[in-house]
């Protein structure tokens, strides 16, 4: 072991917990790699499949590797038929995020090797969590919405189907390209807080929808995953263009936050918002309505300048800045924003729950036992006199 | 920030990741401090219920407090009909962590506070946990069992009302006060894995059902919550006296682990299982057979000299060792051994949840969102360059 000075409530900021082979953030630079790729290279290339494939497989699938993957997807995008009768008992008003951490909980009693998980099943429970993110997502909406589930299509990828499942609806080919690129770019980002919390429940040896579930409640926080709903809920209460020079103000002078703004890692703008940002504006002219891009990009510049000249240092957009316009346009219910996230990124978490439990990196990881600084001078420096209940 | 040199893969063992003032773990010691108090004195001093008010409020209550928490905690006891109606949908061979994390992310749906969660109405989402975690471990085993669920009696415990809905049957009283130290004795320890994964989902600022699912995950886990259902397969499989010289034998020989000796933190004895071993010890006798605990006895002496022998160094029992026998001694099903840990341990996740989001510790925590070290070398120290898909 390395000798380290102790941490104390800083978020383990850039302390190296392991090595992965897996992604790199390179956050001065700007720079996202997937498994030796510039995610911005793979982003208008490939299909998130293939993205899913190389995180899992370490390489980019051929024609019949692909093939046979997307044939293996399809087969896992239906859920048990328990599951939707789940649906129908939860109340309507319950956050989408619950319902994904309670499914995949539940999932877990539907996959024959979960009780003696070895690499080759873990990679095969992977496959069928993929395969049916979306399809619980979109059935979740549907339900609540008092419509009928609609059953996953075998010929459509995962970002297709969902908005397939979720309209019922013909697809816009446009539109769903776009999604897939979302897919693509939200799919994996090193230890961030949701995958390195799979990483921890992967490392006291539980299953792989134990440590998965760990990771959609760590992407449901606001400083996460959450972020994205955050973002559209700001615009949404934003409103219009004028009022953004005002909204900027008056966050910067009460210490607030403007959501989309700042990253733990990156001292650059996310490599993946100059991607978003584009898809954005074309949404917003195609729905002959930009203000929610002409917003966001006004909100980007003021906020800078803003947070600039208060703080004396710059400010950053994030990946979720742009993704919260862009689901908008697309006509995703501003709730599914982050449930969305975690469609794509569920394929990081599996990929980090192998590297975890069965190695690949460099070194044998081990578990995340961390020590703690305790401050408890309760009775001075010496421990308490226990008192009888009565003569307290 | 403190300089901190970078711990690859050493599971942040001795990274003091934050402040706290629930509990201390002195490893080299042996002891184990919650709030101030020593574990051993409260042990067989205190009631379940007056430790979790500890943990929760910092200190112990007076009589009129103690009146009300239990108070409180019996409103709150209950499982929502849907919830009974779930565990009616699931498998009957659902894993019961499983079982237990699905819960705990469907419970939220039912509390009207979780969207906009403050300090108060997180400390009343904690009780409502709290008080929740023994009726759903007990009702999911009826139903898996085709009985009907047992109502909370609001006279009793948490562990009382374990039992009784457990079983249905009348109370006895020297079993129930054992596993009432019982949950004492496993109730915190600080930034174990499974409440360092409730930090971190805590830290994402998400609610206290999302990080509680996270913990129980962790927890399922084989090398943490889950190794006190593996001690007694052990124990089960050894089978008898005789064989456990041999059983220790091969054990070292090929490299192999004994359930329940070695910890990440204790360099000498559990304190917790010394309390234990004497319980079971009693439990035995009162049944008749002390088969199981004077196996796990011998078992311990043999382990630590063949370790000692093997390795050069010691090697301790850990709290699992004799926690195991004893439940199996009090009738509980050997796949219930890890929830009846979560029954306790949720007491501690729920202190610590609220200490990383509402501070109360020295500093104020922060998101945590480690490093890694990328190793992913698929291409020489270059970026990969991206070819199309059908020339692959």
């Amino acid at each position: 072991m390395e000798e380290c000075v102790p941490v104390k409530n800083t978020g383990l900021r850039g302390v190296k917990v392991a090595t992965t082979k897996i992604s790199d953030v390179d956050g001065r630079a700007g720079k996202l790699i997937y498994r030796g790729y510039l995610t911005g290279d793979l982003a208008d290339k490939v299909s998130y499949e293939e993205v899913v494939y190389l995180l899992l497989y370490e390489k980019l699938p051929n024609v019949a590797e692909l093939s046979r993957f997307k044939e293996r997807l399809s087969v896992h995008r239906q859920l048990p038929i328990e599951l939707i009768e789940t649906f129908r008992n939860m109340p309507r008003k319950a956050l989408p995020m619950d319902v994904v951490q309670a499914s995949v909980a539940i999932l877990a009693n539907y996959d024959p090797e979960i009780r003696k998980p070895s690499k080759k099943s873990t990679m095969e429970s992977a496959i069928r969590l993929i395969a049916k993110f979306p399809t619980m997502v979109a059935a979740w909406d549907r339900i609540r919405n008092n419509l009928e589930p609609v059953e996953p299509n075998p010929d459509l990828g995962a970002g297709e189907n969902f908005l397939y499942m979720l309209s019922g609806d013909v697809l816009d080919d446009e539109l769903a390209g776009f999604f897939d690129t979302c897919l693509v770019l939200h799919a994996e980002h090193a230890f961030n807080a949701s995958t390195f919390a799979v990483r921890e429940v992967a490392s006291t040896m539980a299953h792989i929808y134990a440590a998965v579930g760990a990771g959609v409640g760590s992407l449901s926080g606001g400083l996460h995953g959450g972020a994205n709903t955050r973002v559209m809920q700001m615009l949404l209460e934003i409103k219009s263009l004028d009022n953004v020079e005002n909204y900027v103000k008056k966050v910067i002078e009460t210490g607030g936050k403007i959501m989309g703004l700042g990253h733990a890692v990156y001292k650059t703008d996310d490599p993946r918002a100059h991607i978003l940002a584009p898809m954005s504006r074309t949404m917003g002219l195609r729905a002959g309505d930009t203000r929610w891009y002409e917003m966001s990009k006004l909100l980007e510049n003021k906020g800078k300048a803003a947070f600039l000249e208060k703080k004396g240092r710059e400010i950053y957009v994030n990946v979720d800045f742009y993704s919260a316009s862009l689901y908008y346009y697309m006509g995703i219910p501003v709730d599914l924003f982050t449930p969305v996230f975690a469609i794509s990124r569920i394929a990081g978490w599996a990929a980090h729950f192998i590297e975890e439990q069965f190695g690949g990196a460099a070194d044998k990881p081990a578990l995340y036992r961390p020590d703690s600084d305790y401050v408890g001078e309760y009775c001075g420096p010496e421990e308490c006199t226990w008192v009888p209940l009565d003569e307290r």
